[in-house]
C-alpha cells in the first residue's frame, strides 16, 4: 500500500498554536495582568430564536414513529425542499434566481472548499491568492496540483486583480476576504468573471462572509456579476452569517450553466456528494430553514449589528491613530499595517506585552501577510472597547 | 480546466430508481392490490428518549451565550470529550482498547468511506468484494485506481476468504455485509488479518451493521482479532445502531499502530479531516454521547430488537420454504437464492405480481448477485408477517 506522497509536502501551521502558547505564557509570567483577545475567529452570540425553536420542533419529530425522518430526500442530494426554498429566496432577495437542483446543502463551507476539488483533474494550475484561508493551499497541495499566487498587498488593497500574463485553471476569490476583510465590488469582480470565461477558468467563490457587507457597491454573491454562472462556483455558510460555526451547515451553487466540453459541472458534483456524503442533520437542516425567514432574518442581523460595532469601534481606533488597514467595514476582520514599519511577531509580542491585546499576525496567512495583523470583530462590546482603549493609550503616545 | 475525466468512467445506478418506478407502475395498474415493501434500507423506528432528550439540552445550550458551543475543540478534530468518552467505553466491551486519539467523529460512515482515500495513493490496487455496498467500488472508479473483485457466491456462504494470488493493497471488508447480510467470524478475519499484514495492504472494515451480531463467534470490531491495528481503519455508524441515518454521525478509527514506512495513517487523517472538514454538530454530538450510556443501550437495544424479529419473521419463512439464504441472524439483510432458477429482476417482478412483496434484485449489486435477492427487517411486525404469509402462500404451493 502507497500512501498519498503529497501529504508530506504539506506545511504545518503553528500560527494558532503558536499564538495560544505565546498568550498562555504571558499570563503566566503576568497573573495579575488581563489579557483581551482580539483574535478570536469564532462566533461567540447565541442561536437565533428562530433557530432555537425550529430545531426543538424538529428534535420532537425524532422522537415519533409518525414524524421521524431516516436519509434525507434523495432528489436534491439529501436537502429537505423547506430548506432549498429559503435558500432560493434568500438570493432572490440579492437579484440571483437560482434554481433548487444547483444548490446543495453541506455540513459547511470548509467541507465543501475541499471536496469540490473531487470534481476537477489533477492537472490543473491553481491561483490562490496570498495571504490566504490556508485550506485553499492545503487542500491543493494533498492533492498535487501545481499552485500559483496572486498578490494582495496594500498597492491592491489586497484585493488583486487578473494578470492576463497568468494561465490559471482554478481560481480561488474570497470576498469579503478572509484574513484581510476586503471586499470586491461587484465592478471588479466583472473583471474576474471575465479573465475565467475568456480562459475557460473556473472561479470558487467562497462568500462565508456575505452577509457582512454594508456597501453596496460590494457583491453579496458573484451571481450579481453577468456572465458568472459560466465560470463559477460559489460556496456559502451559515457560520458567520447566523452562527452555525458548532452547528455545520452550509450551500454551494453550481449553476446549470456551467458545462465543459459538454460536460456540466453540476452533474459531477451532484455524483460527487451523492457518492461520498448523505446530507445533513435533518434538525440542523430545519434550524437553518428558520434562518432566512422574515423573524429569522431579523434576529440574525441583531447578532451581525452586534459585530459590526465591534468592527466600527476598531476601525475608528484605527483612523484615530492614522493606521492603514482593509476591512471592518463589510466584515468581521480588520487587517492592519503593523506600525513603524514591525513585522507581524514583533507587533504581536509588543501589543500583548504593553496593551496585553492579542491578535494574529498576518505573516500567518502567506508571505504577502508580513508587517501586517489582523483583529476580529467576535468579541463582547465591552473588551473590545477597552482593548482600543490600550492600543490607543500605547500607540497615540 | 480540465474537469476530472475519471467521473466519466462510473456507471449509474438505476437499481433503487427502477425498483420504485416498477412498483409504482404496479400500483398505477392495480390500485385495489396493496404492496408491502420489503426492500427498505433505512431505519423507521425514531431515536431513543436518551438521545432526544440529550438533543433538546444541547439545543437549549446554544441559545444562550454562556453555554453557546462554536466550532468543537481543535484536539481531536472537533469531536467532543463526552462522546469519545462514550465510544471508547463502548470498544472497551467488546474487549478493545482504544486511545481517544484513535477515533474520528464524522458525520457518517458513508463520508468517511469516501474521503479516507484521500490518504492513498491513486497508484494501489483495490480489492472488492462482488456483490457490493456500490460506494466502495465508486470512490475508487472516481480516483482512477485499479479495482479487482473477490468472489462472494454460494459457496461461500457470501464472505470471501483471501487469495494468496491477488495482489491487493486496499481491501474492502464489510461484517455483517450489505447486502448479504453474511458475518465473519473472528477465525475468518484473522485470515484477512494475515494476508493484509504480510502484503503490506490495508483493510477498511465497514462495521456500520455490527450491533446486529448475536452470534458470539462473529466479530463486532475487526480490531477483536490479533494484529489488526497494525493493519486495519474501521468504519463505524450510528446510522443503523441507533437510528441515526437523519441525523448523521459515525466515528473511524485510524490506530496508532497503523504505520507505512515510517509515515502514520493516523497523522495523515488527522490532517485530512483538519484541512477538509470541520466537525459534526454541538446537537448531534450530544445526541450520539447518549447511545452508549447504560439508558440509551438499553433504548436501542429495543429498536434493533423489534428489527431482529422481522429478520427471524423472515427467516423462519425461507426455512420452512428450503430456500437458501445467508444473512438474518446478525443482520437486519436477509440475502436469498432467487426460487427455481430465476434470475433477479425476474423474481422481483413475479413477487410483486403474485405476491405484491417489494424486494430488492441482487443483481443491482455486482455480477456475482444475479440470481439472488434482498429483503430487509426495517418494516413494521404487520406488514412483515403479511409479507411472509403471501411469500409462503405463493412459494409453498
Amino acid at each position: 500500500m502507497k500512501i498519498n506522497e503529497h501529504f508530506l509536502d504539506l506545511k504545518d501551521s503553528y500560527l494558532f498554536a503558536t499564538v495560544g502558547r505565546k498568550t498562555a505564557e504571558y499570563k503566566r509570567a503576568h497573573p495579575d495582568k488581563e489579557v483581551i483577545r482580539l483574535s478570536i475567529g469564532d462566533v461567540t452570540r447565541p442561536l437565533a430564536p428562530a433557530v432555537i425553536a425550529a430545531m426543538h420542533k424538529a428534535v420532537d419529530n425524532m422522537s415519533r414513529t409518525e414524524t421521524f425522518k431516516g436519509y434525507g430526500p434523495d432528489q436534491y442530494c439529501y436537502a429537505y425542499d423547506e430548506l432549498l426554498d429559503t435558500i432560493l429566496a434568500s438570493y432572490a432577495r440579492k437579484g440571483v434566481t437560482l434554481e433548487k437542483g444547483e444548490v446543495f446543502v453541506s455540513d459547511g463551507a470548509k467541507s465543501d472548499c475541499g471536496n469540490i476539488l473531487d470534481i476537477f483533474s489533477v492537472d490543473n494550475t491553481v491561483l490562490v491568492p496570498d495571504p490566504v484561508y490556508p485550506v485553499y493551499l492545503d487542500t491543493n497541495i494533498m492533492a498535487g496540483r501545481k499552485v500559483v499566487f496572486a498578490d494582495a498587498n496594500e498597492g491592491n488593497g489586497f484585493l488583486p486583480m487578473p494578470d492576463e500574463r497568468v494561465q490559471a485553471d482554478i481560481i480561488y476569490l474570497c470576498s469579503p476576504n478572509n484574513p484581510t476583510g476586503a471586499a470586491y465590488t461587484c465592478e471588479q469582480l466583472k473583471a474576474w468573471v471575465d479573465y475565467a470565461r475568456a480562459n475557460n477558468a473556473v472561479i470558487l467563490y467562497d462568500a462565508a462572509y456575505e452577509y457582512f457587507v454594508t456597501d453596496a457597491r460590494c457583491a453579496r454573491s458573484i451571481y450579481q456579476v453577468e456572465g458568472a454562472k459560466e465560470c463559477a462556483i460559489e460556496l456559502c455558510s451559515y457560520s458567520k452569517t447566523a452562527g452555525f460555526t458548532g452547528v455545520r451547515c452550509g450551500y454551494t451553487i453550481v449553476p446549470h450553466a456551467l458545462v465543459r466540453k459538454g460536460t456540466s459541472l453540476n452533474k459531477l458534483w451532484a455524483r460527487r456528494q451523492s457518492t461520498k456524503f448523505n446530507g445533513v442533520s435533518y434538525i440542523t437542516q430545519m434550524g437553518a430553514a428558520a434562518v432566512f425567514t422574515e423573524e429569522g432574518e431579523r434576529e440574525i442581523a441583531e447578532n451581525i449589528g452586534y459585530y459590526r460595532e465591534n468592527a466600527k469601534i476598531i476601525s475608528d481606533c484605527l483612523d484615530s491613530l492614522g493606521i492603514w488597514y482593509t476591512g471592518g467595514k463589510n466584515s468581521p476582520y480588520i487587517w492592519l499595517k503593523c506600525p513603524n514599519g514591525m513585522k507581524s511577531w514583533d507587533f504581536f509580542d509588543y501589543l500583548l506585552e504593553n496593551a496585553q491585546v492579542v491578535g494574529t499576525p498576518g505573516s500567518g496567512f502567506g508571505a504577502n501577510g508580513e508587517g501586517f495583523f489582523r483583529l476580529t470583530a467576535f468579541g463582547t462590546h465591552e473588551n473590545t472597547r477597552r482593548a482600543c482603549d490600550r492600543i490607543r493609550a500605547l500607540l497615540g503616545k
